[in-house]
């Protein structure tokens, strides 16, 4: 059932979206600093916790219920060459996703998470299956480099849908979600979105996404640039920019990233689309941002610079460009880890174990 | 039970390691250039992988049973005031290891191994327990400023029960295993191994442990000069390098190592003192280390001087440096998706979907 008044809903979602609790982060602290480990042991995963603790509002929090949301569409813009796949290849992945056979499923399950497919805007016919919600917005975008990739009504409805999406995932039980994706095409848009809201010139955020040799990679450059000439779009209208370069896709899993911050949930980022995604959202509300946890650093150069912009700092860099979530969910991964550490361990009262220097200070 | 011919039950485990196998490799290689995804785009995980498929010498490895061995010892050289915690922490660990509330037991659980715990020589009592095998080859090393830190006999003792231990595990069902240390004063005779082992010098591969102030800092690099000084270890000599400046739990790991690649498991070292014990055992056999994995970059700057002599290149740098093979734990997590991803993930062929720019071409 769509939506009925998204410009309502995604207004409602904006206004539910706290700070993050420095009372409970402080509480938080403290505990970490009780545990049977020397203080800062645990690197960045002290931190992990404790930030994980301020967005959920618990001491302790449990990521226990864990949902990766891929969103997929096609884009318009493949007509330029961009890509060195063919735009069946998204519906074909859909039909993967649903089988159980990408990577993104193998993640999932590694890090014990439920995977919910989206088709935002997929130009071939994808299946009736209980795994898929078909919002179908349109059988792709319009090409970026000839005009707005679609109407602003558009946008806004992909936005109040992934918004939708992420409040049902929420009430079967999401502590924490992965927004992931797939769209032949996409990292050209992504590319579009990035260098406009971060103020990057476009050939230095555009990579070469699954793979383009040298003359599809200067197609893919040029194309950036177009579509950037030609829809001029403002990089403070997360909605409008959304609409000009964008992607259903990226429209989707803005909203997931705006439900999870109203709902205290973490958000953890993949790779470049799912940056560019964020990025629109920290566009249509700053608010977002501290929500935001940066699982990985894309091999794609964009991502660097939208890591930058939402002043995030990646837990890991393989060098991966996958995409579909696949690095998120290895973030996933980490953040349980973390967030387990911090609630599992025995602090030195409870195990009897000495603490500190000061106890063997007389010997020194 | 006691090993019966340490020296016999050494020099067997060495004879068994054999080269990496070279086909499965390829074949490995070639199964993931099929997969669903773009060549190269899981990064390093693809590589991973592979590695552990010639390692293990499995085309599809999985990595269904995962052990943590957690070796502990006490180090004489605490009485130079070269650790900010007191020598009984050490036996105390122990206890808050076989209750389940240290971080080793969390980050294990979480990434699906089963711990085991060695009482190398410790030198307050441990308890009987059926999780903890008490080794108790001394109640700690001497201090090695003023000597070795055990006999030969010793060592090699250390070395043979590490093998031991782990051919019971493999028995039992291990297909890869994370070695693990606690001991109060290791990081002091981690850093006199890497610094013999590597020719750096010892202040440039000695670092703050569990967190010493600047005085005790001096201290501990003084001590580990004069352990250098006074015992003059030979680098190329294993066993003579761990009598010198090494720990019964160092000793032990260095077998767990040997046993491992012996039984073609692939051993994925945590920080320095797990990084120590893999110098030592390459110090014995050079063939081990293409069975060693680098999880983590710890924060001991020993521990990048260990790596490079290794030429290992970490998945993980998370500024971690508490061992008992934490970061060891979530590395762990890691091999086992990179071997989930080979063996689950769909081929272009089994999922229909279309591979390669080339399908494109004519398009272009």
């Amino acid at each position: 059932m769509p939506v009925q008044d998204p410009a309502a809903l995604i207004q409602r979602t904006i206004e539910a979206i706290r700070p993050v609790d420095a009372a409970v982060i402080s509480r938080a602290e403290t505990r970490q600093g009780r545990l049977t480990k020397p203080p800062g042991s645990l690197g960045r995963l002290e931190d992990l916790a404790v930030r994980i603790a301020g967005i959920t509002g618990q001491e302790r929090p449990r990521l226990d219920h864990r949902v990766v949301i891929v969103a997929a569409g096609d884009h318009g813009v493949t007509a330029q060459g961009v890509s060195a796949y063919p735009s069946e290849v998204t519906v074909q992945m859909v039909g993967n996703f649903l089988a159980g056979g990408a990577a993104i499923n193998v993640l999932a399950a590694h890090a014990g998470a439920r995977v919910r497919i989206v088709d935002a805007g997929v130009a071939g016919e994808t299946p009736e299956h209980p795994d898929l919600i078909r919002l179908r917005l349109a059988p792709g975008t319009r090409d970026i480099t000839q005009g707005p990739a679609m109407s602003r009504a558009l946008a806004e409805r992909a936005v109040a849908e992934g918004i939708s999406i992420f409040d049902a995932e929420r009430a079967e039980g999401c502590d924490v979600v992965v927004p992931g994706e797939m769209g032949i095409g996409n990292t050209t848009s992504a590319a579009a979105i990035i260098a406009a809201a971060t103020g990057r010139p476009p050939r230095a955020v555009t990579g070469r996404g699954t793979g383009v040799d040298d003359t599809r990679f200067e197609m893919k450059m040029r194309a950036v640039e177009r579509a950037l000439e030609v829809n001029r779009p403002d990089p403070t209208d997360g909605l409008g920019l959304l609409a000009a370069v964008g992607g259903f896709e990226v429209g989707v899993l803005a909203g997931v990233y705006l439900g999870a911050a109203a709902a205290r949930v973490p958000a953890v980022m993949d790779g470049v689309i799912s940056g560019a995604a964020a990025l629109i959202a920290e566009a249509i509300t700053p608010a977002v941002r501290p929500y935001l946890i940066a699982s990985h650093r894309s091999a794609e150069p964009g991502h660097a610079a939208t890591l930058e912009h939402l002043r995030l700092e990646p837990l890991l860099d393989l060098g991966m460009r996958l995409g579909e979530g696949s690095g998120g969910a290895l973030g996933l991964s980490l953040c349980v880890a973390a967030c387990r550490l911090l609630d599992e361990m025995a602090t030195f009262d409870e195990a009897g174990v000495s603490d500190s220097a000061e106890a063997i200070e007389p010997e020194a």
